[in-house]
């Protein structure tokens, strides 16, 4: 495509991941304009080449585009509500987290005003905006996402549609997020089990590097069958003997003087499953418990 | 090894572990005898060729090392202390699984009577018992892995001795458990999350898997140099950043109808952590939480 072709962007929103998706823009030569609600975070962008937006107006006037990044929902709504009757027409892709209710009402409120919306998540941290291999999340419009499908991928080359349903991007960001936070929270307190003898991080990470390929993700693979099979028959690895086994790393970690807040709802969800007669299945079968409020 | 050379083992406990334990000494041409409080338990392996202890004092006067996996600690001195006085120059393997200061505990009980001590943790489940790759934590007497390694080898290839002190092997054990059953718990609170509109586990396996291997297992490498150098300097993913997503977690998982628990101590502790003046950090300094009762 050359320059000329390329689609005109304006980003809103300059914290560390909106100063990031322009400067993927920038270097993929859109033209791009930016505005942020303290001005002095576009001052770096304007030096790269960006467009300085005066007002929120301009900014929505200079483009067709709109890739938001901002904290909330809600402050997305508050920037935009003052000029929504210049939304009509506008591709508002929208990369706030939240949840999927937030993403389902602002897709509402933007058909409502004739602007297309297309909700995503953006699967990294700052620095890796812009590589072939950055994973993106969208949900929303499909007519969208295949319209500009080149240009989103200017802010990731994964970039996968997954649903006309506006609310399921965030549950897949969500999700892989949980994973990320529980999986740090759990290595992090064997860090600090090991701390407590005087043993560094480094002592386990070659064991955990080895453990989390060869045994965490085939287990997480299959949980994941039995969870679709709703199957949780085992020979090898109970929800029993993982409740003895949690029992004893919550009484552990208090006699190494450690807070045990992290196990503590796994054994408990463990021993409430034994408790009502499934001690006998596989791991998996913990899910049944998260699903019953 | 000749087979004449090779050294005699008594197995105490047969369920489904020590059975496998039982399996490879047989398989390795070891002459195994067998003992379990329900002596049925032995006709499988007595069938394979293992003798049948019918006491715990024929087992011990079988061999000189004795291989015990039991449910618990407490277990296991209700089964020796009977026989102690015949411990006397008998090597125990125990490779039941506790917390350190059983592990201690045993130790400073063998050592009274003359035994030799080692105490293990086999990481992995039964049907993998014996292979090449197969991880075995050890800790306790280093003569006793020096002198009985490719006796112990035998049960997996990977055995690693770890520490003089018997505490030690059970806080790898633990900490690597830690992180299976916090990152599988994360993913099936994923899987939840998914289920509550329908989606099937297999649709998120595969960015599940990418994910581990690109961004958990890197985060989880970094957060052990940020804590063995007690640096928590981050521009990228903030304490405060997280506490907002874990709060968006329980939100949306409380709205999809699903219990939080697993994602609601992970929150409170970063939380904590961002009040306490420390918000701009990595998530790494999560464990400054834990280690503070």
């Amino acid at each position: 495509m050359s320059e000329e072709n390329r689609v005109p962007v304006s980003v809103i929103g300059l914290g560390m991941m909106g100063a990031a998706l322009a400067g993927a823009y920038l270097r993929a030569g859109h033209r791009t304009t930016v505005w942020n609600r303290s001005a002095n975070k576009a001052d770096a962008l304007v030096e790269q080449g960006a467009s300085r937006a005066d007002t929120i107006a301009d900014a929505v006037a200079a483009s067709d585009v709109l890739v938001a990044c901002v904290v909330d929902y809600q402050t997305l709504h508050e920037i935009l509500e003052p000029v929504k009757e210049s939304l009509n027409g506008k591709v508002i892709v929208n990369l706030t987290s939240g949840v999927p209710e937030d993403a389902r009402g602002a897709a509402q409120w933007a058909q409502s005003l004739g602007a297309k919306y297309l909700d995503g998540y953006i699967m990294t941290v700052p620095p890796a905006v812009g590589l072939p291999q950055t994973l993106l999340f969208y949900g929303g419009s499909k007519e969208v996402f295949d319209t500009y499908e080149s240009t989103l991928k200017v802010l990731g080359g994964n970039s996968i549609f997954l649903s006309e349903d506006p609310g399921v991007a965030g549950l897949y960001d969500l999700s892989l997020l949980g994973i990320l936070w529980s999986s740090l929270a759990g290595a992090l307190h064997g860090f600090a089990m090991l701390a407590s003898e005087g043993i560094p991080a480094a002592a386990l990470t070659p064991f955990a590097e080895s453990w989390i390929t060869h045994v965490v993700l085939p287990s997480i693979k299959g949980a994941a069958q039995q969870v679709d099979a709703g199957q949780y028959a085992t020979t090898i690895s109970t929800v029993g003997l993982n409740a003895v086994g949690l029992a004893k790393m919550v009484e552990a970690s208090k006699g190494q003087g450690l807070r045990p807040d992290v196990m503590i709802p796994i054994r408990d969800m463990l021993q409430e499953r034994a408790d009502s007669g499934h001690g006998d299945e596989a791991l998996a079968s913990l899910i049944e418990v998260i699903k019953k409020p």
